[in-house]
């Protein structure tokens, strides 16, 4: 049994990380902070973890340090600050938050508008899907969990970029999230019930800071120059993320190429499922669980092809990649915890 | 391993079943029924449920009689033709439907417009609620899961109405469910997305099917008569029923007592959780799950207590209640395949 | 041209109260007041009212006391402030926020946790539900219009009490709110996109405000003790308040009577509709509309009498019902501006 | 006064015809067509409209030949069988199904799978956008309003086509829709309220109907070839259509280019709004109403340009642009009857 420390358990990826973890047989909590709710039980945070008697304690680095993983979920600069002495502690970490997402230090202040303070854990840190970096995650010391918009489009589209099918500088990748995407603490306006209900709207049209990861990862997919635009928009929903790519076919690629480099690519893959022909995934099918599903189609009047993906943002989009992430490291079934559908409807 | 069959795999109860018993270490998915998908795989009709490469078959009884369990998910007047068959093959049945609920087979004409054809059964069957009927339900050959609203309301009431605290005649019981209620093939105008989005309304005031069936429970655990008035509400959510229960307290009773006969009854369920002063329910801490919550309360002004139950129509309302029965039945853990917490938010 | 005044401009209400005056042919918007956003105009908040090209101004007495008539919008403790200058200065006052809808200034200190400044205007305020107060309105300098649950439970018990059908003692409200009743500003987690969508709750049971403005309107048309149990719930909807009665009949009432005493009350008003027997109200049917559907049912079972009121708590509940009230003080028709059945679905 | 027939009276096209119309001061409804309602009144079927007691009638070409409008809201392939009778007894038709968008017959099979009988009149049929086609629109006899997506994209796109600014062939639309735009009557699983609601899913990917409209309407504004890669897509929500476009702008076209283009197009224009740089629109703006918001932005790494328009299926991209093209073919001011903001939140 791993002793684990989950790090901002009560947001909605702590949370959830604990709803995933708790039925984990080769896991135990060991740890659960929460600034804002130390001194306090989960179950007085979160009625329905009623089963869960933890309590949860501020972040303290001493304490974390004796676990064996630290899992966080923590805002953007605060990770950077503790990584470090975790590591120091022998502490492997699994970070879903932006501190070690970026090789290049120099992106953090226009993406995040902080310096870097640990610059030379960005080369060590390795940037985390199991599906294409599986190897490097089952050494990593630090292993930093992508973007949720990132997950989707690093599933979609890393097949067609290594594989050489479509013009990595032509690639156009339209995302749509629920409204979990913005956290727990985040009360503003945008996510006001009456504001954001039975709303569509765009948000952070070039400039989401989710693009230079994406941009990162396939680069190293190509000697090409990639480039992504990428647009996220809020749609009226809790959880789950619909990711529309429109590419670029290279000369005499056809769309069974598209189809066969994604399903070769994941024929072996416990969590991504390649859907057949004509039919497009529903983020529905995905919600609470570690599973993204791809649509890959053609348009043929404009000769674009067109790969849709779906995941939870919770779910494969943070908490259950974590998990996922954890199961690698701790070289148990990377499906531990996670062989669970989705709950329909 | 118990074979275990589904009969009406592709509704929303069958869905939910084959999500619970997949992870269920005692039971082996042997027969999946269903009329409109026979010859199909469940994953043609869900493709969530990739993973599960189950055949769909329609409903043959000797197939379904060499199995060990048959859970029925069948619209009125279809159990009562093929239960008598499956018992005699030995085969002990689980039914979500309401063919053996009722015990006087008088009622069948008036609630569901049908002759009961297997009177005697009636009498056997065990109206099952586990909290309530545990003992028996152990012991049953046809095990009847009352509906969704009914459960919500015995778990509420059946304390106070057995101790004797409220007058059992002026009971009045306001649900709400979401969408999913109506089920899956019910493709009608009042559940067609624009319509039931973004409305509440009443319906089947006065008449709806399962008040018999909280009268019959509660009528026996108490010698004066019993009477409820119970209105169902439509509010555009899929999954959860909020059920609020008004009730008159009988002399010198108090809010005590009251907060403590629930507390007594359920200080040892696993799923039924009676919360502290001032706190009340919501439905979202039950998706999924087969757990109800219980909010305890009273109005000075008026002298009327209040009790607020939630549940997950489809989970504590339906088919988390029959894995709970089964578990009874194969004289396993109570809480197998079912001690998962809410998917939040 | 009548000059009026909007206090508290950019709330929900507020914002409803533009729209319908914009196109008032007697009306002049003459003064939009928001603390937050004084110096902006309308359309730098709500940037689809851009064609209303007002600036907003702090609320300033001296420039209101121009108007003919001010609108108040202000949370509790506010209005009473303000209106007594507004009143020297000639300007008639509607006023939605709850410092002038309880007759008795002892009740503040209980439900608004204040001292009342002003208990001489309680006297002279009207309580302001048109088809209940009507000529009182046309000559009040003061109109305060109830809580949107006021309304609702008002216009669906008001004929039954008056006409001494029903048992004042024993009523029973169940009310169901969509989140735009918590307010533009209340930045809550309850109301938090992610938390309030997909949930269902009761709040404030046994204490809610709005009980003893219904408690005393109800008072005023009998002598019989008048008791109400009032629970609000939350659904997941932006607008629309459904409350559902349960009463008891008195002797030798019929379910005829009651249908004929609700008819004959509001057979010519325009914005009340009984519906026949066997039909039950739709909250999106009056979504941004002044009008109010009720339906009338009888539990045979039990004995109960049922009904049940819909309208939009923006509407009738807030904005619409303060502009009955300035038509009627205007001396206009009172369907002026008005006339707008709901956009459907 | 005009006497003005609705052709679809009781799908949600008419029903929001007849909401606008209701009020339109030069506008009698003297018909109103129901094949499914036939005999009934209006409000049997839509209780919120109670106050319009016109009785439904099956479709009949002589009745509604003496009007001096037909507003038909029909399938594919219904109108062309009715409208040259309409033609023929002088009535003057805006028609707002697919039958005379298309130029071409030859894309009727393909699209439609239907031979189209009428083909002379689609050289007179006029496509209906007015901000792009007011003057043909005031001459018409035949006026053809395009689809949802097919208004939401011209809107979007044809100042920066007809201004040389972009490369037509280049041109990905990607379109959200909210459930309504599936109609009433297609009471199908997709639409289902439990399988919809807190879904999002693309479809008709690479042959969505609207493409081939917008094609042809732009290819009019240029001599360059026009391609679209148009996607659209389902989200959990009544009404809207948000269409974002990634657009390749041609060389040496600045940003300013682009929004100077929108600006001067629709410097006049009562329902199009763009918005000033960084703001980007919401789809519950236009709820009810005739309006069209366009953000313009730009993708700074990827070079591309962004343009979302936000608009209401039922309103702009419907009954609204009917009634638009209504008032210019009256010789009427444009925005009559049209004059309301979106009821807010």
């Amino acid at each position: 049994m791993a002793n684990v420390a989950i790090i901002g358990a009560t947001g909605y990826g702590g949370v959830e990380l604990i709803r995933l973890l708790q039925n984990h047989p080769e896991v135990r909590l060991a740890f659960l902070s929460s600034e804002s709710y130390a001194g306090k039980r989960i179950s007085d945070v979160y009625p329905h973890l009623a089963g869960v008697e933890a309590v949860l304690h501020k972040l303290d680095p001493a304490a974390v340090g004796e676990c064996d993983f630290a899992l966080l979920a923590l805002p953007a600069g605060k990770s950077m600050e503790v990584v470090p002495k975790l590591l120091q502690s022998g502490t492997r970490v699994v970070d879903v938050g932006p501190d070690f997402r970026l090789r290049d230090p120099g992106l953090y202040p226009r993406w995040y508008q902080l310096d870097h303070s640990q610059p030379q854990l960005l080369k060590e840190a390795v940037l985390s899907v199991p599906e294409l970096h599986r190897e490097r995650i089952k050494a990593a010391r630090l292993a930093a969990a992508p973007g949720c918009y990132t997950t989707a489009a690093l599933l979609a589209l890393a097949p067609l970029v290594a594989d050489g099918l479509i013009d990595p500088a032509d690639i156009i990748a339209d995302g749509k999230t629920g409204i979990s995407g913005a956290g727990r603490t985040a009360l503003k306006l945008p996510y006001h019930h009456p504001e954001a209900n039975e709303d569509a709207t765009a948000y952070a049209v070039g400039g989401h800071r989710h693009m230079p990861e994406m941009v990162q990862e396939l680069q190293a997919l190509t000697d090409a120059e990639v480039r992504v635009t990428f647009t996220p928009h809020l749609v009226p929903m809790t959880r789950g993320i619909l990711l529309t790519a429109y590419l670029k076919p290279l000369p005499n690629v056809t769309p069974d190429d598209l189809r066969a480099s994604c399903e070769r690519r994941y024929a072996n893959e416990a969590f991504v499922r390649v859907l057949p022909d004509g039919q497009w995934p529903h983020t529905k099918w995905t919600a609470g669980t570690n599973s993204c599903f791809l649509g890959v189609g053609w348009d043929e009047a404009s000769g674009r092809a067109i790969v849709v993906a779906a995941l939870d943002n919770l779910g494969k989009g943070m908490a259950g990649q974590m998990v996922q992430c954890l199961n690698l490291m701790l070289g148990v079934d990377e499906t531990t915890a996670l062989r669970v559908p989705a709950a329909y409807p």
